[in-house]
């Protein structure tokens, strides 16, 4: 196999819709999704729960609700999570009152983590919830958690095994990480919709996300990874390291300190049995043999989504990767 | 026994602090206990919980927040309740993600609902909590729930049995009351703390609240009616009605609709088991003869709180009718 090199070209709106499966993690995931949503009606994006964490007794989603917000045109970002233009009048109070305020929480981002909390106690499944949200917020795509059970990425590092927001946001993702632990994963099943999302799908993206606590605990819920090896859809990752480094994130110290090479072909090692294709940028070109060797196709190209206006510049180059557009 | 009459003075530094307790519903008692705290450092206020109501998941105690808010100096004189000086920025993103709005709920104000709500669901009981909250505001007095337990508040009325709150805030208390039920009440326990604030004080009083949503659920916890009738404390109710009106809200109406006569002679006769004193406003001297043929004194004074000023005015002045300044 070659390496495929697509250019920038407008979509064949004479071709029926694709149907677009993403797998998520939050800020990667969100662009790569709101890069897609303009070009096919049938997406859907599948999000890591397993960073999902309770503060002030509220059920606090990040990767959904960076996506949520991301594909509603409202998200921070600046800040690659919460929403533009926020206030923290609550959060200050929560201050006074001797709440730890360490997860920034926005007046109107608690809004939804209320509203989902309150249905959740109330017996709604989190995937139904997460559509309600979504469809008040105007989001077209559907958006699915990996499941409705409760899982939680646990990190282990020299201070000892801590759970994935102490390590990601109180701490700084500063400590070496040594192992990854998805506690409660054994019991979770595919959200409703996850496995049909995965099977009838035309394209299924495993977004430019952390393969460790991103997209890791979505193939790790019990039947998406076999689901996903199944489908006859066309299956193209697109790598979350650049030259060496994170686009975003811990995602090249997790591959270090977890023993893997930090590149798309350390990347792709984890993937060979889920993907067709693995999508590199220009500065890794001189690794795509050795990618190839491993049995994927290598789709080199600008990889770094640089703006706004460049989402839908790469999720076209995926379209026509896999002869979608 | 004559009608006592007082006019304002100083209190008297020299005694020793005066131990006491009032019974208070939402503005009438926050204002009394507001104007109580700085005449004494023995302060306690039992507060109504039977208006306590969960909206979006959160555990919201109308009074025993409008009372903390005032004695914190933080409240929303205007409105009644709430803060001053809030923003709406969570409930009106609540209100877009699809949930009710009627209860206005200001952002920081949220924060005190978040807090109780997260540390209610870790097992906490509602008196500690409100020890806690009230202590990280700077609020002085003992504030206690009069019970640890659910107490709900239901209004019969000819549109049907409603929440409290359906008929206070969504409904605007217009409905006809025609009974009221308080539901749990057998299984309540006064809240530690509450047994002895009317046992051991030198002055109860029962503040201008409501006597049937208000004064009247604190009564109706198991115990505490009878522990305010066999305490050695002087105990002075305030006439919620003055001039054949109420000072605020719907205790008029429903001391009508309820067979009661529309006066602190209706007021008297729900309380003579548990009062010693009851206080009008001059301008019901006339009935004074009336009240004291149940066997309670009367104190004709000024029996309205007119502004911030006056609060202490007249605390001191049921303090003078007590023999305690």
């Amino acid at each position: 196999m070659r390496p495929v090199t697509t250019g920038p070209e407008g979509p064949d709106r004479s071709a029926a819709s694709p149907v677009v499966t993403l797998l998520a993690g939050g800020v990667g995931g969100a662009k790569l999704a709101h890069g897609f949503a303009p070009l096919t009606p049938d997406l859907t994006v599948v999000v890591n729960t397993a960073d999902d964490v309770e503060l002030h007794g509220l059920a606090i989603s990040p990767d959904l609700d960076t996506v949520m917000y991301t594909l509603a045109g409202i998200a921070n970002t600046q800040a690659g999570w919460g929403l533009a233009d926020e206030t923290y009048a609550t959060l200050e109070a929560l201050g006074r009152l001797g709440e730890d305020t360490w997860f920034t929480l926005g007046d109107r981002d608690l809004a939804t983590h209320i509203a989902r909390t309150a249905r959740l106690r109330a017996g709604a499944r989190l995937s139904d919830i997460t559509r309600a949200l979504s469809s008040s917020l105007g989001v077209g795509p559907a958006l699915l958690p990996m499941t409705d059970e409760r899982v939680a990425t646990l990190v282990d590092t020299a201070a000892g095994r801590l759970a994935f927001q102490d390590y990601f946001v109180a701490r700084g993702h500063r400590d070496e990480v040594l192992g990854i632990v998805l506690e409660g994963i054994e019991h979770a099943r595919p959200a409703p919709g996850v496995i049909p999302a995965l099977s009838d799908a035309d394209l299924v993206v495993l977004a430019p996300s952390n393969p460790f606590v991103s997209i890791g605990p979505i193939l790790a819920v019990p039947g998406i990874r076999t689901a996903l090896a199944q489908t006859r859809a066309r299956r193209i990752g697109v790598s979350p390291v650049v030259g060496g480094r994170a686009i975003k994130g811990p995602a090249a110290a997790m591959l270090a300190s977890l023993g893997h090479e930090v590149s798309p072909l350390g990347v792709a090692r984890l993937y060979t049995d889920v993907l067709d294709v693995l999508c590199i940028d220009h500065a890794d070109r001189a690794l795509a043999p050795a990618i190839e060797d491993l049995g994927l196709e290598v789709l080199v190209t600008d990889a770094v989504m640089h703006d706004e206006a460049d989402r839908p510049r790469f999720a076209q180059e995926l379209l026509v990767a896999a002869d979608l557009a």
